[in-house]
């Protein structure tokens, strides 16, 4: 259920609907747009009815919501969530770059990434210091020693860390490095990870599950947010069908149903949902077409040495030619790309 | 297997190939592109070598195709299929605009319909004079009435005329009336139906089954060839998977991968592929973004009274907003919409 | 909408009944359980309400059916179907038990193959004359050699004839040769088909698409009864899932959800489902303690050398040891194997 | 790759092998049959030939395994594992059941529901502490007030216990209070949690991922077995796939696909895998069949006053059938229930 304050509704009249929410056993959670205020009222509201608040002086209304996320939904924030990751914004009107390999391999491999994918464009680097791979016998990368070649990366270029954080433990020490957190596939639904990630004081990239239903992603940012963290970015990165060709299905309608249904921004990752490095391209002009805020891509200076994802990872030079075609396509919707 | 020819290979040596390919009891299927001309060589290919062909006069290289589908496929044809329609082309650069109603339900309707899509730029009328049904009591379509409205409609605009046969019976009156035939998403593999559209003398636009893979439907698109109609366009309208909060999927992916593979113009469907009406635009120009040859979209003249599918048919109005929305990224990427 | 008439209503309140369906400009389909007979209303009945029924003489009660499906449903016929095929039962208490190779291939094999399936316990030879094929390029069957082969090996071994039917055109003929026509999964949703089979005065055995859900499986199978063919029987063989290791996902639940909402005979095609030869008699064992009322395996003399599905086909020896776990179960759950 | 011994090679010829593994930077795994020792040779193995321990004293052969998983592969060892739990097995000829309700709500409900399942055949009691939720504001469990009440009802009634983990934080004190240690379906690639589990001390019932495949759900198993527990059961508990009428697919072909795969028990989960209480007999009845070695059942004194899981929860007297039911196709197939 969520209360909606009149446009001038006094402080006394908003303290006194967090009051009577507190007095119901319910979790008030307020919530402040540029012309109102509401009050998201969490927790099990099935015995308490809408009338309860409608009549309180400064109320415009109250109602039920229909879908079961409350914080991250649009009925309760009108305004799109733009987050600051330290002056660079994600979500918004201008389109966020993320580039950077699947995995940080080494000092030479992630300084001369991070150089060529800031000059084509990109503000955040991205780049696994840990990670989740199917086989127990496959590399998991360099872990700390991965953090900290990030983060001199991000002081030689000024761009913005983004990597995984896989487990409760590791997210002191990926905080420590990281501008942003980003939660894979795998553990979309790890419910101790995104509890933990409410409170790491760090933006959240929430990638979603590869058979996870748009309802089911949005209840996991749900976790994050009403554990008291309202930066979560969302990832789309395709998702699991019967379809052999391309290594995932990139779902292209997620991003305008994901944009009408809640405030948070949306990114998609053109890499991972075709898998195929000649196609990222056409799938990243696509996904801005669809209206997403963002778009995160492989690129990896010697594709054919990856340790990791080399059959989706662009060259420097194929990574600025997709930038040349996304900056079209921008600009083409009036967005602009810093 | 395909042979292709040098450059200046001569009417005799090129007659050799043929006639060597029919005595070891195969079909050729001669292709002539801009530059050189190659021989699909069709059957059972397994006892026959390359090599057998190789050594011939004039003969640049003979190769075994790894994929299962032939005349359909880019090794075959490098050359993009522009499929003449009157004067009016599928494929190529020029993007292509099919809209209309999901059914023909009057004179009154189709007409105004008609005249709202071609003056917001369309050059196709799309329309179900048979209706494909789930259920058997559901309104069928108006049948042979329905395809001389649509017939109607094209003397009063001009538009050309694109429509669903369900039968081979039917196949004849539809293809009195109408310029394209459709095949529809339930019959891409009703083989019967695709071999009599190979010898129909009309273009197709066939539809993706609801589960069927790129492999299975660029081999339905080889049942039609191969029975003599190169006119073929293939049509993504959206596939099957667990989400339940948009019709269908829209595979995107299969956009760059069906342009790399075949020769044959790529249609989206936005419509069908997200099936709800406020979302169509965002899909349509993710469909063009990702390089897609045309769209074919559901308009109704008042679509909460429409008997099928008025959940995603747009408005005259929105309409004509989507196409300015698909004109300003068909520009951005140099394709004209004429 | 149906109409449940009470235990001893009269021939004239029946006939009042039937007269004011008709009144309404709807179809009355009459069917007469062993202790009350019921009136399914088909046509838009949007309009009309039970209570116009509900009131009458000799009625018990009018209900609007929440399913779409109306005549396969058990809520208008309580008692299972047993279709008669000349005294070979499909459904009732025996498991009824249909085996063959894939494709009919010459007359040694089929008549081979139906002796070695009659004396392991099989009732049905199954056989494809007509074959759809993914390719234009692979065999497509004896055609009606095939069916004339099939009809020898009957009169040999008084084995009933199962065969699949791909086109309209080819009803007569089949129907000439086999007793019982099967529609394939890529053709559940060809109407046009549906609906010629519902006058063909032949049992029919519909195969689920390969991504169809049951209510659509079940709406299909609406069209043939509703077209005046009551004698259809569903087979479950596979639906298409991310899965690759195995050809299909047999869907083990849909044998109980199927025979709790439609009073139709349910067969399972392990073969299919699976499509690895060693695993079909652990999939036929499921499939009967899951309750099926029967199943359908392929069987060929000579699985290595079989010119379709030899994967998946089990040599008679194997298919006797398929029989003798199948019996076992069967007996297990008081279900005879004739 | 895996090199096995012959049956009567010498301890030192053992000792020989395990220390050339060793040599090469790789990690041997030994494993001891009743017939012979295998020695599993895991790390990348890329650069090392079968040759270089073929020719060996005491070795028969040394082979390069083509599937990506060792330690849980049946070609590393033959014989079926069977987990010892204080006396009770999961694996071996017997069929295990597991019973009890979704969580543990209260001591008078966990008692009842012991009592209840513990009279009908069952040897585990099932029950949640911790219980992930899709959304935050559903009931999480009692967490371990939930493990106390847990291990009062395995003193009073003998049953041993089974609950599932969520995090590494809860491993210890998950690992005090119950005997089998569960992973749920979303965390089955939660890669920190399952090497966590490898050192455990207890067994652990991996249910498949919602999309995972058989190789993944595999390699899952293998991170756990790889670090040193191999005490691993897997539980097919349903996938995801379009059809909407039941919650979820069980994947029946799962069965002998695993059993020929792997050494490890396979339960089967009817409860989850269908989500209809009525139909669960006969899909636990389907498994058994289908060769499980086992089933997991959700039995609740009161499903309609369930928190959680209700409409799939079986009361005690409909258990008690099921047990019935599942006997009599455990006795045709020669499978115990103790």
């Amino acid at each position: 259920m969520f209360v909606t304050l009149k446009p001038h509704a006094t402080e006394a009249e908003f303290a006194a609907v967090v009051e009577k929410i507190r007095s119901l056993g319910l979790t008030p959670h307020p919530i402040t747009g540029t012309e109102r205020r509401v009050v998201a009222v969490v927790g099990n509201t099935g015995s308490v009815e809408p009338e309860d608040f409608a009549a309180m002086p400064g109320v415009a209304e109250a109602l039920r919501v229909s879908q079961p996320f409350k914080l991250v939904s649009r009925e309760v924030r009108e305004e799109d969530t733009v987050i600051d990751v330290g002056g660079v914004p994600i979500g918004g009107r201008a389109i966020c770059v993320m580039a950077g390999p699947c995995s940080v391999e080494s000092r030479e491999q992630i300084l001369e990434a991070a150089v060529a994918v800031k000059k084509a464009g990109a503000t955040f680097l991205r780049g696994g210091a840990y990670k989740p791979r199917t086989s127990p016998y496959e590399f998991q990368g360099l872990r700390e020693e991965g953090l900290k070649l990030l983060a001199l990366a991000r002081e030689q270029t000024g761009l913005k860390v983004v990597t995984e954080v896989m487990s409760t433990e590791a997210v002191p020490v990926v905080s420590e490095y990281a501008d942003v957190l980003q939660v894979g596939a795998r553990n979309m639904q790890n419910y101790a990870l995104l509890e933990r990630l409410g409170t790491c004081g760090k933006p959240v990239l929430l990638k979603r599950g590869l058979s996870a239903t748009i309802k089911e992603w949005l209840m996991a940012a749900e976790y994050i947010v009403a554990k008291g963290n309202p930066r979560v970015a969302l990832c789309e990165r395709g998702i699991r069908t019967f379809e052999t060709m391309t290594r995932n299905t990139l779902d292209i309608n997620a991003v305008p149903v994901l944009k009408s249904l809640t405030h948070l921004p949306v990114i998609v990752d053109p890499s991972h949902g075709i898998g195929i490095r000649k196609h990222v391209p056409a799938i990243a002009r696509a996904g801005i077409a669809a209206g997403a805020d963002g778009i995160i891509v492989e690129v990896h200076p010697r594709p054919e040495k990856a340790l990791s994802d080399g059959a989706q990872s662009l060259t420097p030079a194929e990574f600025e030619g997709l930038m040349r075609q996304v900056r079209v396509i921008a600009a083409a919707i009036e967005r602009p790309i810093p």
